[in-house]
């Protein structure tokens, strides 16, 4: 065999020159990553266009995932009659979350815009299935919650670029999540990661709305920086 | 009170114009997505200079967080024996992992490079203090592990800010937590989300280095979405 077609069929493993980013191309990922809201009373009702959702889900396809098993699923949710079912999940869950805030917080918590379900043209469900990769998955041996790290990891990048492309999301938590799963006959083996609301933006907050409405402070990100060890 | 000192006092709380990417930005995001890696072998000894090791750490800082809690710390390590230490530790985690592959899978499992703790010149443990944000958080009333979730936001943003500046991230799992604990320090309430390896890399894989060696294969994106229920 000529070693010409022994290169094709064996091809050499190993990897070739790394991109290299321009100054404005990686002020461009600055800029997106800083401009980046959760958003929940900005969405427009105009519906995301077929290839803009493509490219933000193919972007969320990118992602890291333990032992390549790219445990996601995407459930793309329109349906009035679904996502008024799904609010009432929401609003039955905040009823309860209210209660748990000190009473002199509850005015203020209840006073947030918390949602956009059905504001926002389109609702995003991404899960995980546990199982994908079979029984030992490289990575997830011992910590395994990898396959659910992964997943958020898909989310991130799904928001950036969905505010690349001027679509809005807001990831909605305040759910029992075995409601969701039953409105969206979620099986018993796949857990919920996230629940986004989606839909283009011309406004946004220039901070988090939580900073901005003054129900938390940043903090200088030179704070949570340590050298060596915990204590150091 | 006349009302332009009204205003000064009591700014208005709402959104402005949102920032509109170029084409040519979206691709910027698209292309460091595409083109990010989980590195083990390419890292360059170079040390990551200050400035740019900052912007990748207030990167990841601006990553979403449950009720802005921004429960995240990162731990810088250089020193040279606490990696060794480190490395002994992913070597008797990784001997156990490889025998829990099927017996036809441990060769391949073996032959495979996982970690890069020695040979980049940082690692970085990013963890989450569950007590942040005091008793009951916002958005993490239903959801308990919405704040490892946001850490995990903060490692995909610090991967791509990384990947835009040339520094290659690694992100080893293979760990028994409680090793890596001890090590550096960590108190009980702090649990360990990602430990990384970062270094400047001129080379990378063009795909998942798992997908380019046939340990697994990428699955069509198409095939992972649906429409209104996991059924449909």
């Amino acid at each position: 065999m000529c070693p010409l077609s022994e290169k094709t069929l064996n091809p050499p493993i190993k990897p070739s020159t790394a991109r290299v980013f321009s100054t404005e191309e990686k002020q461009a990922l600055y800029d997106i990553i800083n401009s980046r809201r959760d958003v929940r009373n900005e969405f427009l009702s105009t519906p995301i266009k077929d290839d803009v959702l493509t490219r933000i889900l193919s972007a969320a396809h990118k992602a890291p995932s333990v032992g390549l098993s790219q445990p996601w699923n995407f459930i793309l949710i329109k349906d009035a009659a679904r996502r008024a079912k799904i609010h009432e999940a929401f609003e039955k869950a905040n009823d309860e979350a209210a209660q748990m805030f000190p009473a002199d917080k509850q005015g203020a918590y209840r006073a947030l815009k918390l949602e956009g379900i059905k504001k926002s043209p389109l609702n995003i469900c991404i899960t995980c299935d546990r199982t994908r990769g079979g029984k030992v998955v490289l990575g997830r041996t011992h910590n395994n919650d990898m396959d659910l790290y992964s997943t958020v990891c898909a989310v991130q990048n799904l928001w950036l670029a969905a505010r690349a492309e001027g679509v809005g999301i807001g990831w909605v938590s305040i759910f029992n999540n075995q409601d969701l799963k039953d409105i969206l006959h979620i099986p018993e083996h796949v857990e919920i990661v996230a629940f986004l609301c989606a839909g283009y933006v011309s406004e946004l907050f220039k901070e988090p709305e939580l900073e901005a409405r003054g129900w938390a402070k940043r903090i200088p990100v030179e704070e949570l920086i340590k050298t060596e060890t915990w204590h150091a």
